[in-house]
């Protein structure tokens, strides 16, 4: 297949909390939840960088659309990384986070590969990072 | 924060056998795994469309680089989509994607949203969507 990720959704317990979590707290740019003319549709997306859309999505409604079991989400399983230009940048990102209610699960601090970085979890637990990586520079 | 996100890293259980099924199975580019000069650094990175990277990391590493406790894969945690311009696509990258070992989990069918699209889980049980989606075609 291409190389192509076109969305990423994310699996919610609560589709308004992180509606605002995403849209107030990390400031991402939504027209907030749409398609709840369907019984298992009602979903936020967010236009990112280079066409990718994230999108926040009920677990209750992906279990039911794929026909899995709903499973706890887990935070070792992936982690979203945005990459900042400037090693400042990282702190000021960690602590919107975390006055939007994220856990802070590591402080920034210098990582093993020469960069800066700090990792936190959404309020489903989902991880990201927030990294200034000099190998690595948003384009 | 900027909306971007640089990077998704996925969890793996076996870097070489996540390896072989995103480079050989899914035909992803990568220069392979990289970062063995790091105790918890190797990983393979894959560069995909508009700048954005996946990257397959031990689980143990992710596990170690956080601090976090192990929890298992969720497979109704998160999705990502792989959209295609024309549906006749889906069949044939599904298709792909089970020679390479992966667990069909909704075989290709119509959607709710007037799309068609099928799931499978990768070797992990990280979910993958491959759709066709008229209000949402590949830029």
């Amino acid at each position: 297949m291409k190389p192509r990720i076109s969305l990423i959704t994310l699996a919610v317990a609560d589709l308004e909390r992180s509606l605002v979590f995403y849209r107030d707290g990390l400031g991402l740019p939504t027209d907030g939840i749409v398609g709840r003319e369907f019984e298992h549709g009602a979903v936020a997306f967010f236009d990112l960088a280079g066409g990718l859309k994230l999108a926040l999505w009920a677990q209750d409604n992906l279990a039911h659309d794929t026909g899995l079991e709903k499973q706890p989400i887990s935070s070792t399983a992936f982690a979203l990384a945005h990459n900042v230009e400037h090693r400042q940048e990282v702190g000021a990102i960690m602590a919107a986070a975390e006055r939007a209610g994220a856990a802070i699960v590591k402080a920034a601090q210098d990582t093993f590969y020469g960069g800066y970085a700090g990792y936190f979890k959404d309020p489903d637990g989902h991880l990201w990072e927030i990294a200034w990586n000099p190998h690595m520079l948003p384009g």
